[in-house]
């Protein structure tokens, strides 16, 4: 790695540190927090996941505490390949590993795929633990900008002119941090360029079942399938941390042939296997057919937070800060319309006790200052009229 | 890497992937294994685990299926602040990570303090899967032989003359695939030879516990503390894999203060943190006071399972094979008298219908592969007797 290689590395670890420092703010009594990526656990199904514990523990004792299979179990994997299909990835159990969140899934990728100096496409913003793990493999990030419509593909087109990519990562629905969604011609025009121009997308999609439309865009991963017969260069990677409970730490990764085995092994050096414990309570909640009570339950309550906190933003504070309404997700994209620091804002922020996450800290480069992420998944809807009051007395 | 690295590299992934393929015989029916690792679960405290499971979901249901703090639990390290003082490991709780397993610790460890073409000594033979995390990280690795007394630790202080090296990796008590403990003596010459050239020790400790004496042994932590105040070169790592259930996936690293932020940054990249649910359990299991019980009945269960296979050994193969009597532990390391390929005899051996690990694995280059691992924890008294008897028919 070059010098200006570690320098951004080192940056972005100070980047990395300052959020976890930010977090513990969020901790902090009095404090309202709209920083952290964090499912409401007022919303937890706890009836269901006790259930599946108590199923867990009584049939199946030495499969939630034995070791188990470096790619996960084969039921689980069975009730992914549901999961999946009902999102358009058709894929067989034989191609999924099950990882401790999407979060490895991502890092596994990255180690597999990603030799130093490989570029690797972000968009601006990006979620930034990505940024992460692209560092750890000491990847040559780039970017390319995003607007109401999620990643400019025709920008990414332009960078291929004169650079060779190993691959672009982007949350292409409901994206973290920008709420937005890729629109289909965008997604088929990703498509096309990673066939032609031979390199790997890695399409994160934590939350594309948190959506507050019937409107459901076709996963990269399916488009590819229509388009080529197959998804060699699509890794597919989501989990169960949004629609069921992250302290499990579940999630996967839909991998195509070429790349199966080459993650195995570096699950296997990694941590062995996923937790077996939450694994096979999982296989038991899928059975119980729970699920789609739950993310019905969960998507109606995000819509309805979502739109009081975009309501609130607009009454408040629409004279200072833009947004673009999201469809889905978690999280609530914001720029102020004039030219302020959002992390030196913060610091007043914090003093009228709220905090949010300054937009900065999510782009490889070029960051838009202005910008911050709010996230309308943990606070009740008393707490966003009294944080939405606070912004507006730190300004 | 250099192409001798690379080749290395592919060579041990095929090794991995060979021991892999070879697992898959051990769960043939009719096939008895003597190969795997793994615990036995007819010893699991499945009543404690149960009554701990429930505790934690119905007490602490947020704590178990939310997010948690990337350095784990509060209360489950100061638990392993208790574990580690009986173990003469003296730390405080803001000095631990909890991992998922002592392998996750291991690949955290080699991600933050190796960089590419750093010397790390291991011992001959040693932990298969803490080469993959070298090799992975790509260090240089070199290694020094083992005797009855462990690490052959004078060869170590040969090399360091000739040597830079950036850190040396243990099992120094009932080693995996050795069995063997390190001498009192050689450990005081090991820490004062860290201390001397600032290499880093990785005192890997997952099976101390599992004492078939009353002998024991001064962990490396605490001859580095006593001699020098601080254990500041050595990285403690143990796991509740051996001593309750491997599945909850926990283990914990003690790291001096230097790494313990570097490694905390990789460890939320590398999965945000480890399961909730099994810290939680693990959190009411070690309130139940049932961990003392627990090893007590592991260790005289090994004890006597290791004197059924080693005098079986010597009965029927100690004409052909010699090995050194564990003292703890799970493995029976093993030595044809005669020049044997044990990798070539393994097919015989399956055809016999008994599955060992050819020594050669275990070794990161020199290998005598005349070895083979025995392990005694999963098999039953009455399946050793058969698969001595088959291991002589396949001679």
């Amino acid at each position: 790695m070059d010098t200006e290689g570690l320098l951004s590395q080192r940056m972005h670890r100070l980047k990395s540190s300052a959020i976890r420092e930010l977090l513990k703010h969020s901790k902090m009594e009095n404090i309202i927090s709209l920083a952290g990526g964090i499912p409401s656990d007022a919303l937890f199904d706890f009836e269901g996941l006790n259930e599946a514990t108590q199923l867990a523990i009584t049939q199946q004792p030495k499969n939630a505490f034995q070791y188990g299979l470096t790619e996960g179990s084969e039921k689980l994997r069975e009730g992914i390949v549901t999961l999946c299909a009902e999102r358009g990835v058709i894929a067989r159990a034989d191609e999924i590993i099950v990882t401790a969140g999407s979060q490895q899934a991502l890092d596994l990728v990255m180690r597999a795929v990603v030799d130093p100096g490989d570029v690797f496409v972000v968009e601006r913003p990006t979620y930034l633990a990505a940024l992460q793990t692209l560092q750890l493999a000491e990847a040559n990030i780039m970017s390319v900008a995003s607007d109401s419509d999620g990643m400019v593909v025709d920008e990414l087109e332009e960078l291929l002119k004169t650079q060779k990519i190993k691959g672009v990562y982007l949350v292409p629905t409901f994206g973290n941090p920008s709420g937005l969604t890729l629109s289909r011609a965008r997604r088929e025009q990703l498509v096309k360029l990673a066939h032609q121009h031979h390199f790997l997308i890695v399409e994160d999609d934590p939350y594309g079942e948190l959506r507050f439309t019937d409107e459901r865009n076709p996963t990269l991963s399916q488009l590819g399938k229509e388009a080529y017969g197959d998804a060699a260069n699509i890794v597919y990677t989501s989990t169960f941390s949004k629609i069921l409970a992250p302290g499990m730490r579940l999630g996967w990764l839909v991998l195509p042939q070429w790349l199966l085995h080459k993650v195995a092994i570096i699950k296997q050096a990694a941590d062995l296997h996923s937790n077996s414990l939450s694994q096979t309570v999982a296989e038991y909640y899928l059975g119980l057919n729970r699920l789609p009570t739950q993310i019905a339950k969960i998507r109606a309550a995000y819509k309805a937070k979502c739109e009081t906190l975009a309501g609130l933003m607009t009454q408040e504070l629409g004279d200072y800060i833009s947004f673009d309404m999201p469809k889905g997700g978690m999280f609530l994209w914001a720029r102020f319309r004039s030219q302020v620091n959002t992390s030196v804002w913060l610091e007043q922020a914090i003093k009228q006790g709220v905090v949010f996450v300054p937009g900065e800290y999510f782009f490889s480069d070029n960051p838009d200052c202005s910008t911050l992420r709010l996230s309308f998944a943990t606070a009740t809807e008393e707490q966003m009229h009294e944080a939405v009051a606070r912004l507006r007395r730190a300004l």
